[in-house]
């Protein structure tokens, strides 16, 4: 088996429980506060929008939550994903560094967002939800849900960042097929919507934004709750197998890595990979773990460590984060995905640990490592999963630099064939890495909401 | 095993020989012709557009033909490709039938179209071409041969048929990204186009034209092949590994196939999965073998059993086939792949010899088709793939009305990623079902070369 190309697990071998990193943590997770009061919420606050089974997850600090059968029935359609080792790209790039990766691509929907939204689906129908509402950016978030709504029977309404929803119109039509409906945000559909159209009327919108619309019409119907494709803990939950599986056929490959590396917009494919990992390296195994970030959105790297929104409308939860400010408007670039002010709490709380470490990139860098991928790989990445390939193949020549063998693994989070403009773009020289506006940052960051008490 | 969703063989299970099912052909398939004589023609007539070692394959009449090193090496970048049980489609249809499906969409360029391309390539490579000339419907075949050169380090020009170029910008945006360059057709570089664009300066064109385009630029440069994706017996040899690896699978899944279903444009998809039943179906096996095409392009069903020319720039061999004339201009559909004049001669010669069935469908019905597959399975199929989805429902859907358990095969030629506007189109209404010209098909029969001696 070590001389494979690809890694399959049995169907029976997929996970039957998440990995909940809040077990495992050294500290726990700085809780989420009311945006009002800037009290800690209790369960009940959450519940207007999210349904109990969710709630639960999102506070739980059990090591292991077990997944219902239902949802690995589903998951059966592309799961377990394959574990790849990028043989003719490691011979291209002339490395001794032996790279793998996990191909979140074969999903419905192209990415790893279908891990969550399917559990999501699930536990809303269960507890009767009729309607749900959710943003996306790139698209990759809308069309895990429309999909698994279409499974579920359940009406799907998303909101997509207006810059994405021009540049991409096939996300839209893939939504659409599954039987959803997608309009462009800002919308005049809600009140959040209108005032920023009413400020900005040419706003190229921003997740912050859709997130604040989606909300909205989770809040204000009954038979409607709301969805969100990363950032929680819930969806770094349930993004854990990845990585689960993952440390399964790193084995069948006889391999383990020295270095794991996954982009990051909201955290959650860094988390879905990573998180397992960061359990060993609590546990004292030795093993860097990266998360890539577009320079233009650096949250990570650039951000400040401190309670935030998680929306541009000021609607949600405050959550401790690595944040630019909730006003903090990214430039239009095409890894959507990536366009968000926040980061994962329960990321940001591992970066400060420093059990991870943090790197940003401009855009042209990672489709030059995109198109170096697809040429020897085959596959063509989706704009945001070209930083993890960025890094990954920066750390491999690094290895030839140093003459070490070691094992890289990145998450690829996706395909782009629904980011094809974005190439193109890319090859008639009309991409440009913008510089980034330190004063917008100065001054988003001025607006973080003061904790009382 | 046998509860399993998807059947993935080990990558050492993978065939080491191609299957040529002109060893086991009651009466052999008749010779091509030269285009000018109408003679028989020898392997030198072809050797000023192809390798020798593809003009061997073509003639050949051995059973089994082996796989080179190099090409399996590739082709374990996606292959073995998995056989899926569509569990959750068979409990929509609530059929008593069991339905599995190849899944040749997780290749690089998204089809079955890389199984011919690497090999292509590779023979090329191998006898110090530098440049390979083809034609594309809609784009499955130029991506294809455009992965497949950039391995190999082979330019490739592709020419696309003009009204799969607009409709697909992204397909062209994929062949860039793997290095490839791509004009519309009919296009001025070639006496072929320009005589078209003359005549018709609104042209759509078509395969026919594409094809003539390409053979030009091959039979007038030193350093060029030409490369064609379907109809011709070694492409139909190189998808037999589709076929072979479902046998294997099936088994795997404790199943064996009453219906065997492909669509056919060219023939080859089809010729893939279903020429190893064929050999079975020879030896006595009780098996049906059902080709679907479209309605607007209907070959098999509506066509005539004649010498016919490849192209229509009447400039390739003449070959026995089912044929709508060469001439014939078949209305733009979104099934690009699907509008060719002819049929595999292989192809054609098994349905003579009545060991396969021809259906055909409208494209709205084969849309339907689709959106419900996608919304069961999960997948959002090519509208070419959507005819043997469509065949494959009304055999369940039959299995249902009889009580009976039969167990339906069919080929999942590829991904719609790059056919989302025809589900737009399908969606707002805008497809129509075009009217079937007999009187142009009557036409272009009249136009028939008579063959001497």
């Amino acid at each position: 088996m070590s001389e494979s190309t690809k890694y399959f697990l049995p169907e029976d071998q997929m996970p039957k429980a998440w990995y909940n990193l809040a077990a495992d943590l050294p500290t726990p997770v700085p809780p989420p506060r009311h945006p009002g009061t800037t009290e800690i919420i209790s369960p009940d606050d959450l519940a207007p929008i999210f349904p109990r089974a969710v709630i639960e997850q999102e506070m739980s600090t059990e090591r292991w939550i077990d997944i219902p059968e239902p949802v690995r029935e589903i998951c059966r359609l592309w799961r377990p994903s394959p574990l790849v080792r990028a043989r003719r790209l490691e011979k291209i790039l002339d490395t001794p560094a032996k790279i793998f990766f996990k191909n979140e691509g074969v999903s419905p929907a192209g990415s790893h967002k279908p891990n969550t939204a399917v559990a999501q689906a699930f536990y809303n129908k269960e507890e009767g939800v009729k309607h749900l509402s959710t943003e996306t950016g790139a698209g990759q978030w809308g069309s895990s849900l429309a999909f698994a709504g279409s499974l579920f029977g359940l009406e799907v309404s998303v909101f997509m960042v207006k810059v994405s929803y021009n540049q991409k119109p096939y996300r839209r039509a893939l939504m659409e097929t599954y039987g959803a409906t997608c309009v462009a945000s800002p919308s005049p559909q809600t009140a959040a919507g209108r005032a920023i159209l009413a400020a900005h009327p040419d706003s190229n919108g921003s997740l912050g934004i859709a997130i604040s619309e989606a909300v909205e019409v989770a809040a204000s119907r009954d038979d409607t709750k709301y969805a969100l494709g990363s950032v929680l803990n819930h969806v770094c939950l349930h993004q854990t197998v990845i990585g689960q599986e993952a440390m399964l056929q790193m084995a069948m490959a006889e391999a383990e890595p020295d270095v794991v590396i996954a982009c990051t917009g909201g955290g959650s494919n860094f988390a879905g990979l990573a998180f397992p990992y960061v359990r060993e390296k609590i546990k004292g195994r030795s093993v860097r773990i990266i998360g890539v970030e577009p320079s233009s959105c650096p949250t990570l790297t650039r951000g400040q460590y401190a309670y935030d929104f998680g929306d541009t409308g000021k609607l949600t939860p405050l959550v401790k984060m690595h944040t630019l400010g909730a006003t903090f408007m990214p430039p239009g670039t095409h890894s959507g995905g990536l366009r968000y002010h926040g980061m994962a709490p329960m990321v940001s709380h591992v970066k400060e640990l420093g059990l991870m470490e943090a790197r940003s990139y401009h855009q042209t860098e990672c489709f030059a490592a995109a198109v170096q991928f697809a040429r020897a790989e085959g596959i063509v990445p989706a704009p945001e999963s070209s930083h993890a390939i960025r890094a990954a193949i920066d750390e491999a020549l690094r290895c030839k630099a140093e003459g070490k063998a070691e094992t890289i693994l990145f998450n690829l989070s996706g395909h782009g064939h629904f980011d094809m403009q974005a190439y193109t773009d890319y090859f008639s020289g009309k991409l440009q890495d913008p510089e980034f506006d330190d004063a917008a940052l100065a001054e988003a960051l001025t607006d973080l909401p003061e904790i009382k008490g």
